[in-house]
């Protein structure tokens, strides 16, 4: 798959932490590639790597922790959105999540390398990546922290707009969003984003 | 570039018309990607193609038909929107746009054939393509006949969510997405669609 790797992915146990992290993030990323996040288990991704799922603990917290730490974006989009939600009410939370939507992606280096991230999902494991884990691992918890009904259905609509958003303005950069102020873009599809996490649905 | 080809693309001058249109298709994407849709004449088509600017004509019509042939869709997205716009009033166009673009990309062999094109579209060329291209080609004549104001940013509006629909519904499958009823979609999406053409703009 076509992640951007920071160094060659050693097979084994080794020494030095450096190697054993990497090792660890190699198994993760083939392994909710090839059989999706809910099917691989921390332990047989310790397994493949050769080390004690102790030590995956260790290093990268929970599951869900350690599939974000395989995708290496750069930023926890949970961190992002989070705080977004809670400083405020229900009714008004959209302007608020475009806003630290844009707080990344408008930031020029972080961009480039989510871009590159981006054009991974368009792999058939990164599909499968986007689809079994970024899911269940991002969208599900903001889904539940705002407390909205039906997030099941919910979160993939805004996801549809704002994947959208990213394929025109950053990945392809068509005119004029490509140059639209920030406060355009939260003008115009913060009420979209509104409408799907509040507004009535079929 | 991964866009899908029929057969092996000849250069040079051939006998036969098959070849001949071939080696022109060829020349075209080639064209078109390298340099963009506006830089690109037929006559630099032809040339490339070995055969005469006339006969490009002939085969292909406009310069416009010749990116949608290069293009390899399986249907030409003019002739779906076109009729749809024409059967009725702006003010819910966008209902009848969001059931035309379902009539085409929910008919499983042409989707097939469509998922094809969409993943070239992130290829660098293909991204070229669908800047310079799609939009001048296709997303400007509609706009043109939508008879809206400002069209050169509604239409790209209109284009980031169905974009981001085509991408969880069809490319990867998002569910609940993938199997909504095309009533569901159109209730959820044709709202978004009718505010991009018509609704207040910054």
């Amino acid at each position: 798959m076509s992640l951007p790797r920071e160094s060659p992915a050693p097979r084994g146990r080794r020494p030095g932490a450096p190697d054993t992290k990497a090792a660890i993030l190699a198994a993760a990323r083939h392994g909710f590639a090839a059989a999706g996040f809910a099917r691989t288990s921390v332990r047989a991704i310790a397994a493949e790597a050769g080390v004690d799922p102790a030590l995956v603990h260790h290093y990268f917290g929970t599951k869900d922790e350690l599939f974000l730490a395989a995708l290496e974006l750069p930023v926890d989009p949970r961190k992002v959105l989070l705080p977004a939600i809670a400083a405020g009410g229900v009714d008004d939370v959209a302007e608020r999540m475009v806003r630290a939507f844009l707080s990344v992606w408008d930031d020029p280096e972080i961009r480039v390398r989510l871009v590159a991230v981006f054009r991974g999902i368009l792999d058939a494991e990164g599909e499968r990546l986007l689809r079994d884990g970024f899911i269940p691992v991002v969208l599900e918890p903001v889904g539940a922290a705002l407390g909205i009904d039906r997030p099941e259905l919910r979160m993939p609509l805004v996801a549809s707009q704002m994947v959208g958003l990213i394929m025109l303005r950053y990945v392809i950069g068509v005119e004029p969003l490509a140059s639209l102020s920030g406060d355009d873009v939260v003008a115009i599809y913060a009420p979209t984003v509104q409408r799907y996490l509040t507004g009535d649905l079929p």
